[in-house]
């Protein structure tokens, strides 16, 4: 076994704190990862406190993981020591069902293993990347490339591919208006891929002092989504809408502001159930479409496609003890527009 | 102006009776068509009673209508005396907005004319098909095969272009699994539909007896959707749902049903809203798709597509005084498949 350290919630209760645990010894197909850099999630907030359903605790957090592979395993070809690794949202999979075989592994209900809150197949809890290090099958660790700033590569792993997958899979392009819901971490990363792929990208947010900075990443065009009249004048309006708040509970104004045919997106992931009515759908032939995450292959195709359009997210570098302080200030919305952890201040 | 006769319901509240009214006189792109017979579809009993708004009275409706042509104005290119014709859910639209430029007059919201309870361009009612002949200009005419039994064409006006546009839209076709909820006249169509593009078709019903009938049109499978053991065995099953129940209000099961990527897509309109979960929708990147008639193009290929793969409505032809045990026995969803009118009977 391997000594890791990290910080872990020991109930949904308690902070997060120091904890040393185990990590399995190298296998054969196995790399070991020195952890430099992991995003920080809202999924962290929402499973360290019970809030999406309970938890396995003592819980150590972290699926957007970046370091340097400092041991691999007798039979890994994918990687030497030295090289940049990158783990998302998931160490394992059946690999033989039809979600593993057509690469879109995050679906798997064979034997799925989540980087955290999970149970490997050998029955014992995965632990995450708010930590000095990680054991993975090199199948689900990441190439990741030397060109970018490392720490600001760490956050595509959850926020990156979450919004890529969805934008891909609708061929979201040259000649369509997206409109992304929100500027978080994930509409930040939205806003960045709309303009990658060529897309028209409208920001709608409610808060008007976000304008600026939509600007900055790129936006287009920007609607206050409280504004009553902005948002008549958006009616009928967007080929595509991505919507990444988590608070999203009424998406009926942003179905109005599709066109025939149009795409609402939804990755923000309300725990509340929407109302849909049946006619808003049929009138305009609309689409309300969910995406979670990304497999491996799509994964690694974001990675490399960040590497040659020189897309990163924007980042505040934090100190692992300030955790809670951004847990904080994530729930109010104020971080632009991802939290990484220096992992040399563990 | 030309006198024409019909079925009316003068409120709301009364039965629908004969009536005698005026249809515009033919303008220089009107036809003039004596309707032969018209389906009668879920939708007339909704208008006609205010179960969705209220409507405009008095009303004649119908809104799948053949006939044949006896009158053309000075500058109809498409048709002559005698041609038969069809005309299905609208009668106009602008023409001009995004919609109508690519063919989804449908949903043309500057200047629509539905076929009934709705005004035209001059203001004045438009009365459906319950009729011995109506006006239309030739643009909302479609050309029907001579090669098909009439009476079984008309319900392809609206029940078979409201199935047909969702599955060619996803490209439903070989190597798909399609479940169609509901054997009625929009299910049945489907499965109809399902089989000639190709598809493996299931279908999944409240009702054990409709089994035998499911599959003498073509399905190849049946599941009974109370029985939670079938269920289960198709979870994760489904490329594509096909739900043409008007009261499917909990559409969850059906999403279980669905593989990644699936598609659920409604058509039965029911008018209680649902309660979605964005989980339900993330986890295996499922699609909830509304779907509405379709447009002019789509309509005429579709009805090329019938006279082609000899697909028709499945009916029972009635006499138009007998137009409330139609209505009552659809309520029951005692019908095989679709009433229609034999006009020749007003």
């Amino acid at each position: 076994m391997i000594t890791a350290k990290g910080y872990a919630a020991q109930t949904a209760e308690s902070p997060l704190a120091p904890w040393h645990f185990e990590r399995r010894d190298i296998g054969a197909h196995d790399v070991q990862i020195e952890i430099l850099y992991c995003g920080v999630c809202h999924t962290d907030i929402h499973l360290t406190r019970n809030e999406w359903f309970p938890g396995i605790f003592p819980m150590v957090p972290g699926h957007e993981i970046v370091g340097r592979i400092s041991a691999v395993g007798a039979h890994v070809k994918k990687f030497s020591v030295g090289n940049l690794g990158g783990v998302g949202v998931m160490v394992d999979a059946c690999r033989e069902c039809e979600d593993c075989k057509n690469g879109q592994e995050q679906f798997c209900t064979v034997a799925p293993v989540q980087t955290y809150n999970n149970l490997d197949h050998e029955g014992k809890p995965a632990y995450g990347g708010y930590s000095d290090s990680i054991v993975v099958n090199e199948d689900f660790v990441h190439r990741i490339s030397e060109k970018l700033d490392l720490a600001a590569v760490a956050p595509l792993l959850c926020a990156g591919i979450t919004t890529y997958s969805p934008l891909k899979k609708f061929n979201v392009g040259t000649g369509h208006k997206l409109a992304v819901v929100g500027l978080g971490g994930l509409g930040h990363m939205g806003v960045k891929f709309g303009k990658a792929f060529g897309a028209e990208v409208t920001v709608i947010s409610t808060s008007p002092n976000k304008e600026v900075a939509a600007r900055e990443l790129g936006a287009d065009h920007f609607v206050i989504s409280r504004d009553e009249e902005q948002m008549k004048n958006v009616f009928k309006h967007f080929d595509f809408v991505l919507d990444t708040v988590a608070s999203s509970t009424d998406i009926n104004p942003y179905l109005n502001t599709l066109k025939t045919n149009g795409v609402y997106i939804n990755v923000g992931l309300p725990s509340k159930p929407w109302e849909v009515s049946s006619f808003s759908l049929a009138v305009g032939n609309k689409t309300i479409a969910g995406s979670g995450a990304g497999g491996l292959p799509e994964t690694q195709e974001m990675l490399d496609f960040c590497a040659e359009h020189n897309i990163v997210s924007e980042i505040e570098l934090i100190d692992i003890k300030d955790i809670h302080m951004a847990y904080d200030r994530m729930q109010k919305g104020d971080v632009k527009y991802r939290f990484v952890i220096d992992m040399k201040t563990l």
